[in-house]
């Protein structure tokens, strides 16, 4: 297949591209680097983007942003930057590149733990990441051709919590979280949220 | 208890204040009626019904407009109107309200069931109740002074079903749904969404 994957430069992102690279054709989205960019926050960048790579079998998203911080510092903006970038950027990777996706293809997003393991900080991000998964959850039910949709809820990678000098124990290797988006790619499933915590759910 | 409850003059909000007259005082809040009115999209208005309301004990939401539309009909625009009225307006009603609820005073919002049984047209109002869902688990770990919020995720109701020409037979009347905002005002829990999908989860 010929997979887009955007965030691919990214932690998360690059365990995926070298998942991917052995059988499958992989374009690498950065919003600085990589083969293509775009700025998720604007839905013409992710225009640009689908019209600048044209067909594709599959779109991975491993990027988005959003604010952490504490309940009391978190102003009104500092959420609509969650809410404009990692959660309508996503659903505008659904909502503009279906015209793009080949019949049977599919979408495979990413949320994060903190939807339903939140911590102190976490009230954007939690909100961002649970409402992805609702959108999922709905979009799946009216995607043409037999396109899908799931959403990865990655749980803490361990390069990430090493980088932020937090105890990697509690982490998954990137590697190893990169299956997750490979299920999605390959299986049948749709509209479903993959992650550690739906496993027994 | 001094309550106040936003959405009050509605379907489900009437059923609430109904529930409540017997042993608190209410403060009716509406979009056009009420004793106070508000427009939750905007974070004055909400700033000026606080300081109009004065403090309370309580608050409660059962208000909050979002988008329902074919995923095709749906415009980015379309996707805002709930993100800035029913998923940050609720929000803001906690940002904002919590320099006026009193010691050990509580917060309750109103998602739905769209947020995990989807229906076609649903994705931006999933969406939004899930974000919501998320919200309220996050910021409950940070709320001060005893502060508590949830969430209630009802039902279709019997009435609004009847209201809209559909089969009431699957709905629960509005006043079985306000239990659920009674058990949140008057019990301990925090950061639960409290509907009927959540009883054997």
């Amino acid at each position: 297949m010929r997979v887009i994957v955007i965030g691919g430069t990214g932690t998360i992102g690059s365990a995926v591209v070298s998942a991917l690279a052995a059988r499958h054709e992989v374009v690498t989205v950065g919003h600085r680097k990589g083969m293509h960019q775009v700025d998720l926050a604007s839905p013409d960048s992710i225009t640009a983007l689908f019209k600048a790579v044209g067909t594709c079998d599959a779109v991975i998203s491993t990027a988005g942003s959003a604010k952490f911080g504490s309940f009391d510092d978190l102003t009104y903006d500092d959420y609509f930057v969650g809410l404009k970038n990692k959660l309508m950027g996503q659903a505008n990777l659904v909502r503009i590149g279906k015209a793009f996706v080949t019949n049977h293809g599919s979408f495979t997003l990413t949320s994060g733990v903190l939807s339903r393991e939140p911590m102190k900080g976490s009230a954007s991000i939690s909100m961002v990441n649970a409402g992805l998964e609702g959108f999922v959850r709905a979009a799946a039910l009216e995607l043409p051709r037999g396109l899908r949709v799931n959403v990865v809820s990655p749980p803490w990678v361990t390069e990430t919590l090493i980088a932020r000098g937090m105890d990697p124990s509690i982490g998954i290797p990137a590697d190893k979280v990169a299956h997750s988006y490979l299920a999605s790619l390959e299986g049948t499933m749709t509209g479903q949220t993959i992650g550690p915590r739906q496993r027994g759910a």
